[in-house]
């Protein structure tokens, strides 16, 4: 009996370490090799401004006052992408992994959860992948430039309700209330929801021309490369891919919320670009979702019915539930990025 | 004669190994090993705003404008700290480095220099210390507030100009042209001078407040530690230093700005911190710069006669030219890090 019971913890044991070697690494205390972390910006140009009154203002408080002239050159509209490089050794991505975060958020979307347990960056890193993390144009380390001189309407800034209510963490949120109304099978860690919140970034509606064009700009310098947008992201993604479909290997949708329009854009260029659409738990209950997924599942049915790729992974259907809009922060991060990695395996994005 | 020549090349090279080991580590392209990468906001609080009218924006080309209700619950002055940490068997660094960015710039300013070339982030990873690199508040990642019902002023955006003289890269910089009037011996890469700007951040005059209670709960958070500011960050640094003279265990200012009075402040609390005070090039011909420095001199004195200690490295005093306010983007930045480094382990912060 003894036996017996060690040698099925023997045989549970090479499975495991079987699996682990076979797919997804997720041992979190073994340290990475890495090549190189750096950053850039892309894209943008030089503005003038013309005409503003001067003013006196004290940027140190042990310093004496300057006079500051707000007219003169800057450079608006770049973006910025940090990279991490795993050794040579250590690649097993066919690609490099660019991350594209969603509205009013930064790159620090793909580099933390709110719990503090490591993000989907460090995940991808650890399964062999260079990682890219863009910041768009007009967010975090992108910066932004004065309004309306140069960006032409004002930013929005979005409440904690809104964040609560449109991402899926609960049905209903009530200001000035210390009860938030979570979902009970939420796999979104609630109790950090202010902590998440802190990541918010302001963002603006008039911007999407130089943003697209940053990201264009982006694609050009660091692909071939497999392209992963959240949300609002996806937009840029899917114009990226259509205007590089040679340069843009896959796009991993992670609940895209910007589609392309079938009966307006000739999807055939991205017939040879494999699409994956993943999408988290309640969109269905959550009738503002339908308004968003609509437009997508017509981009989907199009581009299979002009044979190309275009798979989902529908959380729940398989089994998965309660994740929110913000799947690579939810308690169950990993399991979905192992999906995610299982599904570029298959398609020959990274070696097993 | 061919032997001796051998045996010179031998030695040359017997020697830089031994030098490389003992020392600086700058071998590029040797992998390091690291153990996680991450990040986190710390401090902020949230604030409330109301009475503001409601807009219709349309937040995705293809969905439909929604109403938006710019009143409500918002997380603000939280600031953000990115971390590298090495692995244990490679860390040297007897606390981790905290790099604190200066005025009008984020943390992209340790991360990557305008040649592209890898920045002092991964200088200070590859010689064994666990790096952070801040965001203070209103700058990059750590996001921003509407203004001027939170932060209390307008932002203020740095010109072309004003980086091009205040950092002395050259004396004069006229707008509109593409002639900038460079220092002939500048170490800055100035033909990369348009990539810099794209670093560039807004800032406000009106957030020192929040600025340093933010640092200040970095400071708590994640050290014991040696603090690394630049420029305006210094001030931050040194007053955190003053209240956690326990924790900070050493402060390296790069061409720090802010200074401690030692008329107003009591500056015995910091004799046991140690602090090195990094000086380039031009400063005693650049009228302003000698404004900057004066009330720096005076706190090193004032720290020097109470017994701390308080080192400077004028370069140009110890031969190393031209050398801008942007030291570690600067074509020498390696080697005025080992001069760093050296200092550190004198000090028993780093193994050798």
């Amino acid at each position: 009996m003894k036996n017996s019971i060690f040698n099925y913890s023997a045989i549970v044991f090479f499975v495991a370490v079987l699996a682990g070697c076979a797919s997804n690494r997720t041992v979190a205390d073994l340290p990475i090799s890495i090549k190189e972390i750096g950053s850039f910006h892309v894209g943008g140009r030089t503005a003038v401004l013309d005409g503003l009154p001067k003013k006196e203002v004290r940027f140190t408080p042990t310093q004496p006052p300057v006079i500051l002239d707000p007219n003169g050159e800057f450079e608006v509209e770049q973006m910025y992408a940090q990279y991490t490089l795993v050794s040579d050794e250590k690649k097993r991505g066919a690609y490099p992994l660019v991350m594209i975060h969603g509205g009013g958020l930064s790159g620090v979307t793909w580099e933390t959860k709110p719990d503090g347990k490591p993000g989907w960056q460090m995940f991808f890193l650890r399964n062999g992948y260079d990682v890219y993390v863009a910041d768009a144009v007009e967010r975090g380390r992108a910066s932004w430039a004065r309004y309306p001189e140069i960006f032409k309407s004002e930013p929005v800034f979005r409440t904690k309700k809104e964040a609560w209510e449109l991402f899926r963490f609960g049905s209903t949120y009530t200001v000035g209330s210390a009860q938030r109304d979570a979902y009970t099978d939420t796999q979104f860690p609630v109790e950090r929801f202010d902590q998440f919140m802190k990541q918010g970034v302001p963002r603006w509606v008039t911007n999407d021309a130089p943003t697209q064009a940053a990201y264009n700009a982006l694609v050009e310098k660091v692909c071939p490369c497999i392209l992963m947008p959240h949300s609002q992201g996806s937009t840029f993604a899917y114009n990226a891919a259509l205007k590089y479909p040679n340069l843009v290997k896959a796009v991993v949708g992670i609940e895209p919320s910007g589609a392309l329009d079938p009966n307006k854009t000739d999807l055939s260029p991205l017939k040879n670009v494999p699409m994956l659409f993943v999408w988290g738990d309640k969109i269905r209950e959550t009738p503002r979702w339908g308004g968003i997924v609509a437009p997508l599942k017509t981009m989907i049915s199009a581009l299979k019915s002009q044979g190309g790729i275009a798979d989902e992974i529908d959380l729940p259907t398989v089994g998965v539930r309660g994740n929110s809009h913000m799947i690579m922060m939810d308690r169950n991060s990993d399991e979905v990025a192992k999906l995610v990695n299982d599904w570029m395996m298959r398609k020959g994005l990274s070696k097993p």
